[in-house]
């Protein structure tokens, strides 16, 4: 994040799964927004590989397909897009469809000293390995940087993870591995490390002694429509929290790194992770969304191929406490659903109440308000004079980021990082491993035979009855 | 200021000195404001009370002249107003205009059980003993309270304001005198209260841990233009550091008081000013104005009746230190001129540099800015991140207060606490002696023997040569 590391002249990037959904709608409009940008070096290359048979006019235009040109000025950048991408196709399969892939890479790098190779493997992840293992077979750069580029779901526990990352070890080494997590490419993310470590009034009061709790909530208003089976399998824990919650938990409460290096920034968000105790059950609230209320949205269970007697978790509200000096006795509120009344993921930090309040009456505590989507943005609440000649107080949000700013696709940022060879938002494997331990008792314990039955709330609603008293009775614990 | 006081039934304002600019010009107003308001209790009778033969019209033309009506409904409160106004003459002079005073006083409350006599000395100090002594002998109310209200200056050093004190004791009780600091009655040095003591993010950093420096400015960009006798005995130090800015580092600095009743509040501002260290005369800057660089405008010697070889300070910087626990080390820069190039009080709280922070380029230290007058407003500047795919951070300053407020002026505040008894913002006597305290040393020395000359500075300028060196020189010094 801080460094400033260019991408590599003799680059090949190359999209493996490239007539998928990720790719069409996520990867190549984020490399066209860095065209745009002129943040993509001349020579770099794009290459398409799938199994379809697919002319070069028929992959340009579903690269093409999802692009507004808000200007005309950007068609001479699409065109110049369009001719560093091209495609393979990948159908005769096996070996052969490497060695197709190895030979496009040979032409287009020919006569370069030095040739990278990088791989975004836009695929499931159930061929994440034998795929990896292709692509060192036949496509591994011997004179130059290989990098595979991987997303979620890695693995679906700690046992599959670490079993995943064994069988890409051999060949692919941890500083050849990047791991997106595309929160972690958010501007309102980022922005934490600011607001944190670059100002004194925030982070001299950033530990127990003047937080009294943060939530995070990650919500959907939409339910499961149409990926029930696969939703069946994962759940909403797998789906939002081992990952994304707990990479922002992290960022929000990590030590200060020494350096915005990768290994700085890793290494505090790693050692954090290590001080949260694995989630217990009785510590949270299960639920799973029925009927909305008018009828007219579905159960989970009326999404096709999940069984009548599925226990599957669309609902999470959890508490995470954090043992170290810093965070000993402030619960982390987490939540995570579908199918509820708001789609946001958004952060609260709720400062103490100042003491001896009596002085004043209506004060509300302090709290900085992270919103990360839809609407980005942060907001501190504090409490101000009411002109007047009485004594009044009123708390007033102030907004914390420049509104109306553009703000780049996380898939720009990750992107860019990606091929820059900067791993500073690139999950470390030591990370992975910790957020798994943190969650996988409680997965294993919902998947066995013990389980409970999730709580039913209604399809738009806020979610399961007994969430506040859940909350509240937490906040009367401490 | 807490204390839900309601001014008492069967009460009259007596104001001495109505025909003069104090009265005119913000007492009569002020009081209309409160009228306005709905905040004058229905029987509230007021008196003018000066020595010109005038007539009710011409008393009400004076009270009427400049006050605007916004709208039309506050005709009928302007008639309302007029009616509770009276005129007395004390062209008599000496026990008999006293008497005629007195005798309205009975009128105005004949038939009361409890007569209620406040006295607001519109008048100079020299009178201030004589007048108090005959409002004492003539018109002290038996049955009720009896308060006079005075307003700076209170004595011209330390010894000065001691004699004062020790002739109005035997008359008048310190709960009976109100000294009005007007400034205590502006909105934003209010909402330095609520700011400090109300919102732990700023309570919790309010301390030399934290803050680096502050700096206090009260600057006129008018000189001493047909005052230049009158300034030249006072200069800006009386005129503006001793009290207004005193009082100001006070509120800033204090302890947190156990409640906001008027007892609690001054102990906390007195406790504070018996930490502050006399300033000493090689930590200040002294000034005096010449003709401005076009020559238009004049010199301070220019004034009538300054004599050319006056050394009268109409410019002052000045280093204050605070010994005790929470400030030790803090410098604190005042700043106080006429005739330099804006019109401003404003206070800035300059917190530390956020340690480490070779993480980030380009950080600016948060800095909190209250501007008193002329534009009401607090801001803190805080550095955010830049929307952008580089790490870029910028600092932006939110406005921590309510715009386009109507704010009520000053003097309606302290009429309304000089009525109702709230002495919480009055000046109490211990701390007007610990104000005076500080600078008296400094105060002798200028007028002494060894005096040295004020460095000249251009009217409109800065101020003298040397001031930047002279800060920086501190700041470097911790």
């Amino acid at each position: 994040m801080a460094l400033a590391v260019e991408i590599k002249e003799s680059t090949v990037l190359v999209i493996l799964g490239a007539s998928g959904d990720l790719a069409k709608k996520k990867l190549f409009p984020g490399l066209f927004g860095l065209e745009k940008r002129c943040l993509l070096p001349d020579d770099l290359k794009i290459v398409g590989f799938a199994p379809d048979e697919m002319s070069y006019e028929n992959f340009i235009d579903i690269i093409r397909k999802p692009i507004k040109l808000e200007s005309p000025r950007f068609a001479e950048q699409l065109k110049q897009f369009c001719e560093r991408c091209s495609y393979v196709s990948g159908h005769e399969g096996g070996d052969k469809a490497f060695e197709a892939l190895k030979k496009r890479l040979d032409e287009l790098l020919k006569g370069r000293k030095e040739r990278n190779h990088l791989f975004y493997m836009a695929l499931p992840p159930s061929v994440f390995v034998p795929m990896s293992e292709m692509l060192k077979k036949h496509c591994y750069s011997e004179r130059g940087n290989s990098r595979i580029i991987i997303e979620k779901p890695f693995g679906h526990d700690l046992e599959s993870s670490r079993d995943l990352q064994k069988h890409l070890e051999p060949n692919w080494r941890e500083d050849e591995i990047f791991r997106v997590d595309h929160y972690l490419g958010k501007e309102v993310v980022n922005n934490l490390l600011v607001l944190r470590f670059g100002n004194e009034i925030f982070g001299s009061i950033w530990n127990s002694r003047h937080i009294e709790s943060i939530q995070i909530s990650i919500i959907e208003g939409g339910g499961a429509e149409g990926r029930g089976s696969y939703f069946n399998s994962t759940g909403v824990i797998r789906d939002v929290m081992q990952n994304h919650m707990t990479q922002i938990l992290a960022l929000l409460t990590m030590e200060r790194p020494k350096s915005f290096s990768s290994d700085d920034l890793c290494d505090q968000k790693a050692r954090l992770l290590e001080w949260i105790e694995p989630i217990e059950h009785d510590e949270t609230i299960i639920g799973q969304y029925s009927k909305s209320e008018d009828g007219e949205k579905p159960a989970f269970k009326d999404e096709e191929d999940v069984p009548d007697d599925s226990k599957c978790a669309t609902f999470c509200a959890a508490i995470a406490h954090i043992g170290n000096e810093r965070w000993n006795g402030v619960p982390f509120f987490l939540k995570a659903g579908k199918a509820l009344n708001e789609s946001k993921t958004e952060i609260i930090v709720q400062f103490k109440q100042s003491t001896n309040v009596n002085i004043f009456n209506d004060l509300l505590p302090n709290k900085l308000t992270i919103n990360v989507q839809p609407n980005e943005g942060v907001y501190l609440q504090i409490n101000s004079f009411v002109p007047s000649l009485e004594t009044k107080t009123e708390a007033i949000n102030l907004d914390l980021t420049y509104r109306g700013r553009e703000i780049p696709e996380a898939y720009e940022a990750l992107l860019l990082d990606a091929m820059k060879g900067d791993y500073s938002r690139s999950v470390r494997e030591d990370e992975l491993d910790a957020s798994w331990r943190i969650f996988t008792p409680l997965l294993h314990f919902l998947d066995g035979e013990e389980s409970v039955e999730p709580r039913k709330y209604a399809y738009g609603s806020t979610g399961p009855e007994g969430l506040d008293e859940f909350i509240s009775s937490y906040q009367q614990k401490r």
